[in-house]
């Protein structure tokens, strides 16, 4: 059986996934689209075999055509596409963040609870990661005992002029964020944001930022984001055992013995390190959703959770305080 | 358009393909199965959408519904499949060997160069390995300059009582013989091999092996085998260029600190080590068929090459002296 | 010119230091010993050839003979022994700490000052690490842009019953605080100190312990010390600068590949890791003092910093808040 | 007791021996010294505390306050000097080769057994680099199995003009021949030597050079000497074993990512990479002799064989055939 899917949103993300269906993986077609430029959609969907060309994104929810819907639009439009594909009852898969607000949030988890299954997928490709999950293996077989530190560190090599102060919490940090709550298996209480020197290559921002996030049992999380470090885009990760630690390898394929260097390569961006990741994240959305087991994979709850740490540490970032973190009562449905 | 495949040969290796091919790539389908073992292939037919059963390779070869042949039959068959795929001018994928003897190569060869077209690709799937790809970019940047030796380790923890003491030449070093004359674009003019103090883990076998192969500019390619050393499936390789030397990396994903010990894991299996090389393999060559440039990776002459030297290696194992490989002219179909 | 020393304190550290001058290292020799045991005393001398024994560490720093001397005793009384090296014009290395307190910190400096030349020599022996010289000389060179951020990994396998919960800042932490001083040539302002969830190996211990401690550029130095991590005494320190990071590297001599593994080994105690950096330690103060420059090291002021963070450190630890960290007016001298 | 030493050539490496004696090593002193230029002996006499200058070799080693020699002259006169500090009864260290044929270092082996007693050492200082020994401790344990191959690789990053082809084998390889050799402790039986595609950078020279060495167990030693290559000294070794392998690591101190890239230094040259192991051997040489031992590390036999397998290896190169390595019988001295 193929999964028929439409596509909300058909700009650089949305056509990268629409790319992925077609060309890569097997299993599903794009056989709707629809973007706020209209002009888009229909450029993408002449690149396509069958696929029909939606006014609005209600529009291509409501096609009997549409098996289950992405959504790749502005984020503060998903929380009313999301309400939607959960009211129509289709499995939806939602680039991050899954709304601008917890508000917003909790009312997508509402709607999912009332319709009594998991519709809702969140973006956020880490968890499908070689490398994490790797990572996450050698946490749950306890090769280095109870975790108790984890340094999570996000380096880029700039970032653009309209990245803004709170951005490298809410877009940058976001990341780590999920992906430490996933490897750890627990929620975060409280946060704290420090700001380092500032980089001079980073014009007015702060940056560094070292976060250092709680978790319920006591973990600390310290998660560094460094925007404008020039190397590359590295992505590192090290969770500190009882007994041992574990760490995200360096990725390089090749050994180069030159110029009174031996070493290997960091990845210059973010697609470069993580393309196998959105692959296998698609790959496996697909096999869940078409074996009727709806999503599997990062939850409303999820998308709730890391909207909820992102409030926190934006508040801390402003005050200098350690600021707590209540999330809402979990429902059994995300257990 | 989706490729339609016929498969011949669904033992172990005809139905990861067959995996391959329905669950995991875009751009193919599996129409048509046969096999020696009848009850196999209609075993593995019903688990297929719409798959028709020959009674033999012949018969799949002439079904009009077939694009694509896939021989993954016993090594001795191939030759007759492989010929009769390009009577009826359809692309074939060969399992490794293209053929038991060079003489059954050049009349593949023969045959193909007749056709007009390169319809024949030989599974000869390191190059299609990400490490190998991004190894062979360096040497072809000339970032260590001009490669003067290659060292080329393939280490595996054991093998079957079965594997005899030729098979480390032609079952084993034929993927060092291809892949380093992949990564040099050079034919190999000579190889002397010399068994060193044999591993008491490996009974009778004369194991390791050092293989010394010369290439027409006078590279000097060193092959390892050590087909017993139980650590790990380890492939190694090594370009020593002018100016620096360039390596394949190892390849573990968590970096552990454990027990006075850091470090990498090392796979255990070769399935662990090129899953990822069959899958990009396969996805290159539907494409290449679907877009009508017919096969795009190793051709019937790269299999020809390959058998030569693993029957020089045979004579040079026997003899212990230096053997000559002398090759037929090359047909400009594959310049 | 033979230096000639008298060393106070042959316990444990004090006979190292013995047996390096002694047979290790050119150009000192030790003439004379004394100890609270005068027993042990006693015996180290019969050990060397030309060597006294004194009743009172007083009496050694009187006694003509001797050039210079090594403090080795017990913290509490190192103040009264440097402050009579001073008095009488004598060059002193003294093991950290300095004092157990800053005001006797303060009361050494000034008797320094007021001789009007550098004699005092404490302990600090991380600077004389190969390893942090390379990273320092990064530091320097520019290699990776300003400092931004320095984290300081300080790990020990277990530590004796009789470690307590403020040894890790005093005892563990005081060399992350003097060798990031000195890596960054700066003063520390604040400190803040966070217990992680606890090593259930380490018995009431609050371990590991992150601290966060700035600099009066701003840089972030976070220092985890982990005393009951089990898998070796490792040591580890990255700089995060503007343009990339540089980090000690891992030190094993030996790449083993084994048992599915491929690394280096980590060593079990800070002997093996830090044996050079004494040898050099002690070969570099032999020929400072002997070519009359004095001491050249680590000196009282930086003593007394490492002191004062250390204060610090214990407030943060016990109260949970950041504390300030305020130095006295630096003299001239250590500038 | 302080071992008076007498050294006779004072060129640079001569001159480095005097300073490691003087101004590094506990344990001894240089008395005397002579060169075949008498103004550089008394340059370099001038610059000691009490040291004699001598006319001759001989002159020196009659010399009643001289306990040791050490020989750092042309190799040519290095025969003429060992024998008659042998005949003396002292102790000899003398730099490689021990002589320049093996005829003569048969001579020496006679004339030390007939003294009876060790008192010859050959400086082949690898043996005392903390990673070789490291490497030995692997292969002792049995950590890998029975070694079955060796791979050692010898790079350069160039040679002078005076540089001639068997120097490749006489000068660089012979210290792959000894350490081999004393990490496998086992004789050589053949060689053969093959040049590989020649390196432009190395004007008329055979460069690389591939050596197989077989010993007498029949593990197969593979020798690389590029010494033209540019990046750097590196110094390469890896054993392969019956269950694993064991190399010596990469050494940088600092692992820097900058640029695209992480990874560690090499070192341009010699010094750097075994200046630490020169700082051993003697050390351990003045302990031994003082202590009445003798010489305890690289013994006449040793000078002798390397000799044999250089001579060898000369001949195996200029014919291309494989070259028997036959040895005289070994006395129970060296045993």
């Amino acid at each position: 059986m193929t999964l028929k899917v439409g596509v909300i949103g058909t700009g650089m993300i949305g056509q990268d996934h629409i790319r992925r269906i077609t060309e890569v993986l097997a299993g599903a077609e794009v056989v709707a689209v629809t973007d706020a430029n209209a002009d888009v959609a229909a450029e993408v969907a002449s690149r396509l075999k069958n696929a029909t060309v939606h006014a609005t994104g209600q529009d291509l929810i409501a096609d009997p055509n549409v098996d289950a819907v992405i959504v790749c639009s502005w984020g503060p439009t998903h929380e009313e596409y999301v309400l939607a594909s959960i009211a129509a009852g289709k499995p939806v898969f939602c680039e991050k963040p899954l709304a601008t607000t917890t508000d917003a949030c909790l009312r997508i988890i509402d709607a999912e609870v009332a319709a009594g299954r998991r519709l809702v997928q969140v973006g956020f490709m880490r968890r499908y990661d070689a490398a994490y999950r790797a990572l996450k293996k050698v946490i749950d077989d306890g090769t280095v005992g109870a975790p108790l530190v984890y340094y999570s560190g996000h380096r880029n090599p700039s970032v653009p002029p309209s990245y803004t102060k709170d951005m490298a919490i809410v877009d940058t940090a976001v990341h780590d964020f999920d992906v430490s709550r996933w490897l750890l298996g627990e929620e975060f209480v409280a946060i704290r944001v420090l700001a380092a020197k500032p980089n001079s290559l980073g014009g007015d921002l702060q940056d560094p930022l070292l976060m250092i996030v709680e978790t319920e049992s006591g973990v600390l999380v310290n998660v560094e984001t460094s925007v404008n470090i020039r190397y590359g885009y590295d992505i590192r990760g090290e969770v500190v055992g009882e007994t041992g630690t574990a760490a995200l390898a360096d990725r390089g394929q090749v050994l180069l013995r030159s110029a009174n260097h031996v070493g290997v390569g960091v990845p210059q961006d973010w697609r470069e390190r993580f393309i196998a990741a959105y692959d296998t994240e698609f790959a496996e959305w697909i096999a869940g959703v078409t074996a009727g087991a709806g999503a599997t994979g990062p939850s409303s709850w999820d998308g709730y959770a890391a909207q909820a740490v992102c409030d926190a540490g934006v508040a801390a970032l402003h005050s200098g305080d350690r600021v707590e973190i209540v999330l809402a009562a979990k429902p059994a449905l995300y257990s």
